[in-house]
Formats: structure tokens, sequence, C-alpha cells
């Protein structure tokens, strides 16, 4: 235990030493001009009289902003800081290194320029007000730790003003990767999402996503566990996102606690907090059950407990451990797919479009109970997600651009390859941390 | 004149064709992670669990925001898109290569991360009630082509509400600039700027901004010219600014149009729009007069005009001529040194020290009529001014932070050297244009 703590100290230790020791500033982003300015004609061109003509071309043809400034690469991750991580309540100023994170990840793995946003608001409309005058800038808007229930506001709001794609990473970016999991879980166990039923526990954003989105894809039955126990039609929720999962969960109306959810359950899909679940738990469930325990950083319950109680796959939210449940599989390529095919909007059929891309980048070779998901350093999971996306929503009609078959997908490997180059510029220009 | 529109086309065109060719997405500015991120354990670090140490740290102690992340050394640069360049209402998205080509400046000049964000608002107080929310992620503002009498009321309105420091460059960047250019002008003519009457032809942001700093330098005397002729103490003015100006300025209550003003003038101030001065016009000011005509890109009077009506000095806001007032001369430094000192506001007596250090920047060997302002290229003026503005607010009481003295300058040469390294290897790898 002694070990574990001064373990956990030098990594805390080190990832501060990391923001702090970058050469230009602190944290982890800079934002440069990727033009070259050698001299003063250089930089008339770049600022003025240069940026006149853009201006006047941009007048003239509104199509020309995609081409003559970032915006259609560019997008905000945004937060108020009302559920920050597993801290809750942090506040939007310590949520900025999260935010920093995020945009960090979407242009190391899809070459998105990503501003992080962290807002000083009181509800959720003065938030979207602000998204929606933000529209000139930004191609597209990721949300990020936003408690629930105004999460759900935002986004319903959301729908109805903006004309950029939105996602709230923190509800549909892990219900895809859940959705993945279990796609390839069900591949090596033989088993039809129709005939099962899962246990989500947590009702708050990633839950109710998570419960939305089993749905959409065809899950049997779905019991939703919330702190005053299962959910059930006969219940009197205040909430609008309580009161949906009452009326689409939990067909024969059963009540009690967790442990009474889990009997008999095929899969248990954990988005709440630590240590709710014993190994005895998962041993009441059906033979061979999944157990996604995604609590972070302490899981519902840990991996190696789950599979003493008889689980078959095992996974939980931990990079320690195989078979990592991060929406850090599905943001980037959501996105990049949404970006590159100027979607209109996202729904459950995109991330179910996504969620299969990402269970198809672990090849039939490859999949193994330990090793039902990609890692972030697949060469082959982004542009497979985007392009899986940009092909959905041009399909269906959600499309402003039509990019050719396997345009998207060669798109998002040229910005990666980019990008490599740029890290190791840094790399040479960097301090071991 | 066929010559010089073919050449004015090419021009165009190349401008154009630099925004569309980089290697990434399109625009001039990309977002990059200024850390490295080799596997899994890095990826781990820069995101979740990493973060999480950051966000307790900044939980736990306030002034952790500015050791953690990139907040302290971030600005926006903010528009409504009322006032772009000399195009007036251009809305929001057409200002976005403005916002970009400025906020490449930032970076380039002074290591400063810019975001551009262009808003769509109704009103300064929406505009301000943004700045306000987003406070958390900036640690500054550049407000720019917002019209007057907005602009007044944002920062007005900015002033009450914001504790970081904020410049409308349209006001207070072009005034700085002006003021060096005269500082610099009167060294050669052994004038005292006390004794001498200005006329200032424009009573926009950059033209009222221009008289309240000449009037804080304590000039002699000064004649603002609107577009219904000189402004007046007898006169009948709607708007704030201009009974400000009727107060302040024309001591001798002169009425009449711009021609009546200039008799006997010192000094000629254009910030209004082409070609409204002769050399005529200039000949009936005083003897040997500084003539700094500044519409863009179309002069009040042609630099050559100017001399032929008998001016002694003579400068114009194109970079094609001798003497260029651009304010790119001023927000850098400004911007920089209000960073570095943790700036509670910026104020008039800021700007006159940024004027002092930016026409300091031209030596005593150097000086000529043909040459009273540095230029971007200089290595010495940034770091100047970015020192002079800090120690300038910490010797008032407006910094939250005392860098020691040199200390700011010594920063500034260090990003801008690391930036230069960096336009290197973009060198490297983009086309010629």
């Amino acid at each position: 235990m002694r070990t574990e703590d001064s373990d956990q100290a030098r990594y805390a230790e080190r990832s501060l030493r990391v923001l702090r020791a970058p050469y230009i500033g602190h944290g982890k982003l800079e934002i440069l001009p990727k033009v070259v300015a050698r001299n003063l004609d250089d930089i008339a061109l770049l600022y003025t009289p240069g940026v006149g003509y853009a201006v006047k071309e941009i007048l003239a043809r509104e199509s020309a902003l995609g081409e003559l400034t970032g915006r259609d690469n560019t997008i905000a991750v945004v937060t108020d800081g009302t559920a920050v991580l597993g801290l809750g309540r942090a506040g939007p100023r310590a949520a900025l290194p999260v935010m920093e994170g995020k945009a960090s990840m979407f242009k190391l793995l899809v070459g998105i320029d990503a501003v992080p946003l962290c807002l000083d608001v009181s509800d959720p409309s003065q938030l979207v007000d602000i998204l929606a005058a933000m529209q000139p800038t930004f191609g597209g808007y990721n949300v990020e730790d936003v408690a629930a229930p105004h999460c759900f506001d935002v986004m319903t709001q959301a729908e109805g003003r903006l004309h950029v794609p939105i996602i709230h990473d923190d509800q549909y970016g892990t219900a895809t990767v859940v959705i993945a999991a279990l796609m390839n879980a069900y591949k090596l166990l033989g088993r039809n999402p129709a005939t099962q039923r899962a246990v989500v526990c947590g009702d708050g954003a990633a839950g109710t996503a998570t419960v939305r989105l089993l749905t959409a894809w065809g899950f049997g039955d779905i019991l939703s566990v919330g702190l005053s126990g299962i959910i059930h039609r006969h219940g009197n929720y205040t909430e609008a996102h309580r009161r949906w999962l009452a009326e689409h969960t939990n067909r024969e109306a059963i009540t009690g606690d967790l442990s009474t959810a889990l009997n008999g359950a095929d899969v248990f899909i954990g988005l709440s907090v630590a240590n709710l679940v014993s190994p005895e738990m998962v041993r009441r469930m059906r033979k061979d059950p999944v157990v996604l325990s995604l609590a972070n950083p302490i899981p519902e319950i840990m991996p190696a407990q789950s599979l003493a109680g008889g689980a078959a796959i095992v996974g939980s939210g931990r990079f320690d451990h195989p078979n990592q449940c991060n929406n850090v599989l599905a943001f980037p390529g959501l996105m990049r797919g949404a970006l590159d095919a100027g979607a209109l909007r996202l729904d459950h059929a995109t991330c179910l479009a996504a969620a299969r891309a990402i269970a198809a980048d672990v090849t039939t070779h490859e999949l193994r109970p330990d090793h039902i998901l990609p890692t972030p350093l697949s060469a082959t999971l982004y542009p497979a997600v985007a392009e899986a996306v940009a092909q959905d929503l041009v399909t269906r009609g959600l499309a402003r651009k039509s990019p050719a078959p396997g345009a998207v997908a060669e798109n998002t490997r040229a910005l990666r390859e980019m990008i490599a180059l740029r890290q190791a510029f840094v790399a040479e220009r960097t301090s071991d941390y």
C-alpha cells in the first residue's frame, strides 16, 4: 500500500512537471502561425493589407470562409466546470487543464485545431448563447464536463440553435465506446444484443446516453440504476431524463437496489462511483457475464475481482488495465468525420456507425477477451472512424459536403503524419519529463 | 495605371494562395500540443488520469492556474465584425482572416498564444458578457474592428467587469504609434508638443483615442474634424464621445471644414478616408508641418503630395512607403508587458510609456525625416516596449506581479527566438507562395 502511495505521488509530480516545463509559457498548447513571415513583405501579406483580399473574397462568396480561414478545421472544447472528471463542481478555472488535454488529443489524433474554452456561466441557455455567438469562428463544439441535467438542456437547446455539429463527450463519446466494446464482446461470446439484459449503473450524463444508445442499437432490456435504486415506470421522477429512463427501460418494472438489478443480468455497465459491486454480485449475474466497470480512477469493481466473480470479459476506464473503455477512442474520429462532411448534426445512428468502426479496428485475428478494443496508438482507428462517420452522414443526408469514399480516411492519415513530424520537432527540444 | 492594376491583382491572388496552401487545413493558424505524446503512458499523463492532478492543484492553490495551464500567455482577439478594415460592417464571418492575421502577429512578434474570436452579437453588453464569461480561459483581450460608438461602450463596460487587461487596438494601438511618430518628429524638428496645434481628421475609434492620448501627452491644441466639420464647444452632439471631443479640443471654438482647420496647423493626423487633403491645403499649414495620413489603403493625401505641399515629415499607413504608422508596432509589446506584469488594467500613461519605447527604438544615429519609426523587423522593439509597459504598470501599482527590471524584455527575446526556430521548421515544409 505504501509503495502504491509513493508511486501515485511520483506520478502526480510528473503530471505537474510536464505542464510547468514546456519551453513557451506553461500548459499543453500553443497557437502557431503555419505560414512563414520572413520579411516585411510577408508580414504585409499575412496581416495588412493582405488580409483585406480574403475579407472581400468571403463577402463575395460565403464558401470562401472555409478555404481562406481555419474555421472548418477549428472547434472549441467547452465546459462550464460543473462536473470536472470525478471531482464534481470544480469550476471553470480548475477545468482548464482537462480542456487543454482534450484539445491536445484532438490535434494529435486527428489534426483538429481545438481551443479550450472554460466558461463562467450560470445556466444552460447562457452557455448556448455563447456557442451560438461563436459560430462564425468554430466548425464544431465538443462540450465536456457539464453536469446532468444541465448537459441535456444544453444539447436540446443547441440542436435548435446551432448549425455546426456538437458532441457532449461525457454522453455520446462514452456511450459509443461502450457499444463498441459490447459489439466485440458479443462477437467473442456469440451473443445477440436483442436477447441481452444490461444493468447500467449511474443515471447521469454518461449513464443516460448509454441507455439511449443501447436502445437505438436494439438492446433487449436495460435496468438503469440511480442513487434511489432501479428506475421503473411506477416511480416518481422530477427530472425529464429520469422520466425518459423510466418509460424506456425495465420492461418488468423490477424494483430494488443495484444488487437486485444484477441478479441474472448479462452485462454490467458502471458509470457511477467506486466500489459498488462485489465479486459475489457478479457471481449472481447470468453465466459468463460482461463487466464494464468505468468509474474513474477507482471502478465500481476492480477487473481482477470481476474475473474472480466469474466475468467472461472485463473492461475498465483505466489505462493500466486491458480493455480500457475511454471516450478518446470515439470523439476524435466522430468530430473529424463530422467536420470533413460538413455535418448538419450528429445523432444516435452516427454514434453507432462510429462504434462499428471502433469495434472493426480490432481484427478477428486480434480479438481476445482481454483485447476487445483498440488503443489510441492504433494507426488505423481514427481514419476508419472518421470515414465511417462521414459516410454515414452523407448517406443519410446530414452532410453539407460529399467527400468521396476513402477521402476522409486519407485526409485523417495525412494530418496524423504531419502532427507526428511536429511532435518529433518538439521532442528534440523538450527535456524529458 | 494598367501595370498597377495587374500588380494589385497579382498581390491579391498571392494573398489568397498563401491561405489556401498550408499543409494542415486552411487559414493561418494551428493549435499544437507543445508536449510530446510518444506512447500510451504519455497520453495518460497529458489526458486522463494525468490532468486530474492539475485540477486538484488549481483547486488547492489558485495561482497554480498560471503555472499549469497556458492561460496567462493566452488571449482572445475579438471582434463583432462591425468595422472590418476599411470595409465597414462586413460581419463576424468575413472578419475572421483579419483576426487570424492579428493572432499570427501576436505569436510571431511576442510569443503570445492568441485565439481569433469572431462573435455574432447585437450590442456591446452582449459582447462584454461573453468576454466576462471567458475570463477563466484568457489572460487578456485584444478587441478589434468594433465600430464607434459601440467600441467606447465595450471598453467602458469592460473596465467595470473584467479583471484582465483589454486593448481596443483601433483606439489605443493606433494612437500610441501616432504619439511615437510625433515624439521622434519633434526630436528632429526641435518642437515642443505643448506649443503645437494638431488637426485630427476622423472622429471614430482611432481619431477619438488619438485626441485623448494627445491630450494626456500635454499637446497644445487639437482640432477634431468629423463629417460635419470641426467639432467645437457650441456644437450639438448626440454621442458621448463627440461631446467629450467638443469639451476638450478647439480652444478657440473654430468652426468650418477640414480645409479651414488646416490653416496654420502644425500637424495633420488623418484617421478617416481617402483623398481629403490636397497639396494646396498642406501649403496653408504652418511652415514645415508633420503630415501623418493614415487612411488605408489609400491615405487622405499620398506622401509625395504632402512633400510637394511642403511637409517636413510625412508618414502613412502603407507598408510600401517610409514611416509606416501601423499599430503592429504597439499592440504586441503592450499586451506582452501587460501579461508579464499581470496587469489590472491599461491606461493612457501605459500607452505613453509604450510610445516612448517605440520612439526610442530608433536611435539618434538612425533618426531621419524618412525614418522616424522602427519596423516590425526590429530585434529590439518588442522586448523594449514590453519591458517599458511592465515597469510602468509595476511603478504605478497596476501590476499583480513584479517582474525584475529586464526580465520582461529577456522573456520576450527568448520567446521570439523560439518562434523563429518554429518558423524555420515550417519554412522547410512550405512551398513558396
